[in-house]
């Protein structure tokens, strides 16, 4: 990839430790959006980094994926789907579940977030483990639509969550 | 105001009944998303809404409210500053409580979500009774920020949120 538009502004992430519970070392991009410069700078860049790649709609992850997956969809034209927590969305939809640490969470789709066949770019800020991305793109699929790439702004690399969504391409454009 | 480039677009919004609870008619707004020319206009129609304004930043209510005020600070060059919900935010935060029918529930922001003075466009989907705005106009005073329009897809007049919002523009693209 080309230099990215947004690395004048990367001392904008700030690291906040013991966030959400001790030990973890949180990426807080609060900062970054705060200033125009750097929110045009990422979106331009997500931009450029999938304009290689064929898709019709945007999907974005509740609830830090919005705030990427909505300005992107806007500048290319294309419509935003949307992947929900539970109890948010309110019509008939389907319901998928992923393993935490301990435990388990859900994501929830409306069955008709996606017209059939319709190609999905999946857009969250952070790939971890690839836990909520893996039900994400799961969820694309059990709607009828196909997964055609999934963007982050940043990628954990150690937690190896790119291995679990290799089915179509994974694009990042921080690794950490 | 002119007429709505959104206006073709409004039967993308649907009414789905009895959610969140029974009696409820929710304006459901995820098939206008879906449809990237609707969502090209709705964002279009806000930066035309607000273009005689004065303000410095966006704020942008968790989580529909993402969904308009990241595209529409990425298309104004403004930058993007965060209300969102309890537990949420990791650096140090200020937290306004507010009524519901029963109970309370409460909105947070980061201190330093502005700068002293910075001028604050306040931008949510819907505007019902006006709680959870009044708690994101409260919070944007409170971290040192000055209130410099509310904003809103929606407004329902019925419910006269408007009223506790007046001490600034109250700007709605369309009201029921």
């Amino acid at each position: 990839m080309t230099e990215l538009a947004l690395t004048p502004y990367l001392p904008l992430i700030r690291t906040v430790p013991d966030f959400p519970k001790p030990g973890i070392l949180f990426k807080d991009i609060t900062p970054l959006l705060q200033n125009g410069d750097a929110l045009r700078a990422v979106i331009d860049d997500l931009a450029a980094a999938v304009a290689h790649l064929d898709f019709d709609v945007v999907v974005g992850v509740e609830s830090r994926g919005f705030l990427f997956a909505a300005p992107l969809a806007y500048k290319l034209g294309k419509g935003l789907a949307l992947v929900r927590k539970p109890g948010k969305l309110p019509a008939v939809k389907l319901r998928q579940e992923y393993a935490l640490e301990y435990g388990t969470d859900a994501m929830e789709m409306h069955v008709d977030a996606l017209q059939p066949g319709q190609k999905a770019l999946l857009l969250d800020d952070v790939l971890a483990t690839g836990g909520t991305a893996m039900a994400a793109a799961t969820l694309i699929e059990r709607v009828g639509g196909k997964l055609a790439a999934s963007v982050f702004l940043v990628e954990l690399g150690f937690l190896n969550g790119r291995e679990r969504l290799s089915t179509a391409p994974v694009v990042s454009l921080l690794q950490w």
